[in-house]
């Protein structure tokens, strides 16, 4: 398997979180997202991407993570039904949407040309993620128990937060959720897959 | 079951098609995006969010389109395993993909005030539509078969690049998924959750 890569994407952390939790990182070959042709493997030019062995593309990270969790024999990381199921899920909703605002809000303080920015984007996106980390701070409970890909999307959105914008603590406010993320964070999936600014 | 709703949002009409293909519909009460309580039901402000009857919030569309699958006896629309199901969540994946960037898009060219306009981001992601359509006309005899969510993924995508980019027909380069969208958009389910422009 071929994942299209970059050090930094918090959605490529929540893949490679799973893969390494469950065995399967050394099967994968990780290409940086410039290499991959987009017209091609990748038509949304976007990471992850992941090209399975038969040369077919799988997008986006909930798909790439649930594929690679049917890949191996160890304890699921998707509950197969029931609550647990739809638990699990919501919180990856919860977090992704956390990650499209907070991404958005990141693209547009820095990589649009200043003339052109807009506080009221700004200030909508900000809204989305201050309002939803308040939700996984009322719902801490929710993340105990054996490990779950709503876990691991918690730990990679809080680590994203972190990585963009740690001049803006969320610790304070959420101090369960601080305290699980300190915990969380020190597996060893977690230490290995820290993102790095290039730049 | 209730669900944060809008009349133009291609998400809440995969959500819509979904229900009404497997006879849920009657079961979901439809309320508005702007009375629903951000803090509370649905803190990332986004349409499709379910409410479940137990209280619990549930997003986002691919989440709850697989909830609504569980709710029922009849064939299922998300395969439960292999190849079948990995197919039907990778079309579903680009779908969601090309959505997201066609709405950025428009955001962009309608929403955001005119001298903050920046063509580059426009460019962007036109490119990403452009080409995941592309794929979807190469892989178009991949949507047979019986129904799935991928297929009604691909309907609903294709009922927003003509409700809302009407005027750069995608039909003549793609004949083939032409074709299938002219009878696709034939069945109920299509042609009762058509978009309606309000304004």
């Amino acid at each position: 398997m071929q994942l299209c890569y970059s050090a930094t994407s918090p959605y490529v952390r929540k893949v490679l979180v799973t893969a390494i939790e469950r065995g399967l990182d050394k099967q994968i070959e990780r290409i940086s997202a410039n290499t991959a042709d987009p017209s091609n493997d990748n038509p949304l030019a976007k990471v992850p991407a992941l090209i399975m062995d038969d040369g077919e593309g799988l997008y986006d990270s909930p798909v790439i993570c649930e594929y690679l969790d049917s890949l191996h024999q160890k304890a699921k990381l998707f509950p197969a039904e029931g609550p647990a199921r739809w638990r699990a899920l919501r919180q990856q909703g919860l977090c992704d949407g956390i990650l499209d605002a907070a991404i958005l809000r990141m693209l547009e303080s820095k990589r649009r040309p200043e003339a052109l920015r807009w506080p009221d984007w700004i200030a909508l996106h900000s809204g989305k993620v201050s309002r939803a980390v308040d939700r996984l701070e009322a719902e801490v409970a929710h993340l105990e128990g054996s490990l779950t890909i709503g876990q691991i999307a918690v730990g990679c959105t809080l680590g994203y937060l972190d990585f963009r914008f740690g001049h803006e603590d969320w610790r304070p406010a959420h101090p369960k959720l601080a305290a699980w993320h300190t915990e969380f964070a020190k597996r060893p999936s977690m230490l290995e897959t820290a993102p790095k600014d290039p730049t």
